[in-house]
């Protein structure tokens, strides 16, 4: 055997159109979105098309002993779905499917290469709402989203992806179809193995069908911004929505290096004085005299504080461009050069000592770094902006990066809340969870990849 | 070695009053609630008071090859806590601090032996709410519910244990302690191990420690119940409300066997005509006209329907009397015999069918089943009642138990829907998730605790 007869298996199996050798093409697939991170030359590409297609990847790897590396859209920030050198790259966005959406059980099924868009929108034809949204959500998939438990915008009212997930199907290591959960509201038979693989980064299966829990149709939302002259004041608002007992739909913050760029690129000032600090983003989808009462609490909350600007409109299309300041932030920040987006999540009372670490970190590189984050749950992008032709700002970037990091967990936070470990943040894994954890990882993956086939070497080493 | 020199190891390291061996006192820790379950005669009860004595009682019993039965008040209905013969029964119930309540964050850190109830009420004075409400609130542990993944009346809107857990200590069978989890919204870095050790049933290891998100404090509750002539109405009823996206705080369904065992208990008739078949009863803890609302729109489905009687109440007192005739149910049944409650989930449109089934089941066994659960989850409790002096009836109350399982299976529902596996349903797991489902149990429970001593046998066997 070799991996020439490899690549012959996998031809007659799925078929020469779904078996990808030329490197040209096979480098599109062979990395995500994250620049941090090393991508190799994968040995072949394949686009199986149904379950068995990927069960029969999964067999001949096994027995040519050769790594897979499972991958949606790739728009993933981790490098979770970087190709590693004689690996084949096992692209899942032909299972595309929306199998079933049950109205009445308020679930549908799934299969992973369904965009996350496509899937929103098809449930929302029958009155139902399927929460997680990433910012990718008009080109990332389903199965990419499950592998990384992907959160969004949403998270502060509604959770993350696997809040989302009653059940999966998995191609497990023996090439083997794992079906867990249920089609339930409630099931406790058995471990919770949908929620074990749900953020696993392809690690342990490549799921290939998952069975999701679905809401009402929430009202639109209406809209509130609120401007502050110090991040303190911001981060105080924050804190004080949560211990007020307020669960907005939405609520994201901007700091001033985010809000400049912005105006900058939008070519307008977003209605705040020049010394402005901060910007809250929030948004109530409770409808009518609810949303009202809770965008009134919320900007009373905002004044008490200290807000210089407080404004709550329920107009749809106005809530729409006062979002627009905190969704061109990243585009806006092209401007300056090449960013590298963090991904830290820290207990809510902390997001202005989160900020004011990446101020300091700033001065420290001698490098941009703007904060935008959902300031609802904690979660933060710090976002470091270098010259793309300068090797030298790459490797303080890189280093702004890490120290990003370490003041997210010496804050009581986490260093990855939605974007995952993958290839970069190894070592962070390690130092968060600690040798126990680490332990108790490599153990669950040697009992179900003993032969270490499934995307090796990402999240941590056996 | 020998076992007693095990008993002396535990002596040195518990003290002798934490160490109990006499057998009249190990008898009342040797079994939980459900009488289906065989229980053994341990070796020893011991009652460690902090984390290191549990990782001592946990090593000793590793040198010493001895299984360990972890177990909280007892208060289980699958076995999952009973003894076996020769085993170490590890009672969490002295590790009962609340350790932290965080408002800012809206978290706690809580000791396995705290009461549901002592947890509920001291985040109530600070204006918080901790869902999960299994029937048992006022005695069963943190530790058993997070053990069983429990549930209650408030999972159709606010899920059950898990969906509260942020993270956990765990020791681990060779003694370590494992810190998963966070203290921040959201989080992924690496795998959730929380949620695979939550609802394992004490097979992988010895929860010492969560975190756990809470909710805000909801406003009262106002109350609606509703009387049907057919089953089949009020399961039409409740796939309604589904589709319509309401999402009531609890919607609980009584059978006509129930009706009628309440009301012989209470003396009382409950409004309803003779010939009701079917009462539903649920709340909104939305608050005010939002309140209001939700209920008129359950009430005109109800009559819509076709329910005989459909009535609201904003008054507390009245909505808890109208929900005493469900809570009384089982006390109620006792008039008749002793029961055995079965526990189920089906799909939210397939209830009519489970208590359909429900009742030919008692035609064909002989006996009363009076059918009780939580509608909006379709987490159902079919109860048999049987003599307690008649093995004959005992037998069939254990055939009728059986067929319910079939029935849900064959429903598309589960046969566990928050009392667990345990002792009783070991070959229904493998029913319901099938040879890989299995496989993939024992390779974890392997991988975790390779001397097979945490609960050996309970949930499946290797």
């Amino acid at each position: 055997m070799n991996n020439h007869g490899l690549v012959t298996r996998l031809r007659e199996q799925l078929g020469d159109a779904a078996v990808l050798t030329d490197t040209d093409v096979t480098d599109a697939y062979s990395r995500d979105m994250m620049p941090l991170a090393a991508s190799g030359k994968p040995l072949a590409v394949v686009l199986p098309s149904d379950v068995e297609g990927v069960q029969a990847v999964v067999k001949a790897c096994a027995e040519f002993e050769v790594p897979i590396v499972p991958r949606g859209a790739g728009s993933g920030l981790s490098g979770a779905a970087n190709a590693i050198d004689g690996c084949v790259v096992l692209v899942l966005t032909k299972l595309d499917q929306i199998v079933e959406i049950d109205e009445g059980n308020r679930l549908a099924v799934v299969q992973p290469g369904v965009v996350n868009l496509d899937f929103r929108n098809a449930v929302e034809k029958h009155g139902l709402f399927y929460p997680p949204d990433p910012s990718s959500y008009d080109w990332c998939t389903i199965g990419g989203n499950l592998s990384t438990n992907a959160g969004g915008l949403c998270c502060v009212k509604y959770g993350v992806t696997t809040d989302s997930v009653l059940g999966l199907e998995v191609v497990l290591a023996d090439g083997s179809l794992l079906k867990t959960g249920r089609r339930t509201v409630k099931g406790v038979a058995g471990y919770d193995l949908a929620r074990l693989f749900v953020g696993s980064e392809g690690t342990l299966g490549v799921i290939t069908q998952a069975t999701v829990a679905l809401k009402p149709l929430p009202q639109l939302p209406s809209t509130l911004v609120a401007a502050f002259n110090s991040t303190e004041a911001a981060g105080e608002a924050v804190a004080r929505v949560v211990r007020e007992g307020l669960v907005p739909s939405l609520m994201e913050i901007m700091d001033a290096t985010s809000i400049k760029a912005a105006e900058a690129y939008l070519k307008t000032d977003l209605g705040t004085s020049s010394d402005c600090k901060a910007l809250l983003l929030a948004q109530s989808d409770s409808g009518g005299e609810v949303a009202r009462k809770e965008l009134a609490v919320l900007e009373q909350i905002c004044v008490d504080c200290g807000a210089d600007l407080a404004y709550a409109t329920e107009d749809l299309e106005e809530g729409k461009m006062l979002l627009q300041a905190r969704r061109v932030v990243l585009t806006a920040l092209e401007m300056y050069g090449v960013w590298l987006t963090d991904d830290v999540c820290v207990p809510r009372t902390r997001i202005a000592e989160l900020i004011a670490g990446c101020e300091r970190i700033s001065e420290e590189v001698g490098l941009r770094i703007a904060v935008v984050g959902h300031a609802g749950d904690g979660n933060m992008h710090p976002t470091i902006v270098y010259a793309p032709d300068s090797e030298d700002e790459f490797a303080r970037a890189r280093v702004a990066f890490d120290a990003i990091l370490d003041v997210a967990l010496s804050l009581g936070g986490t260093v990855t809340g939605e974007h995952g470990i993958g290839r970069i943040k190894r070592e962070w894994l390690a130092k968060e969870i600690g040798e126990v954890g680490i332990a108790v990882h490599r153990q669950i993956k040697q009992a179900l990849d003993p032969k270490n086939l499934f995307n090796p070497g990402s999240m941590f080493s056996l």
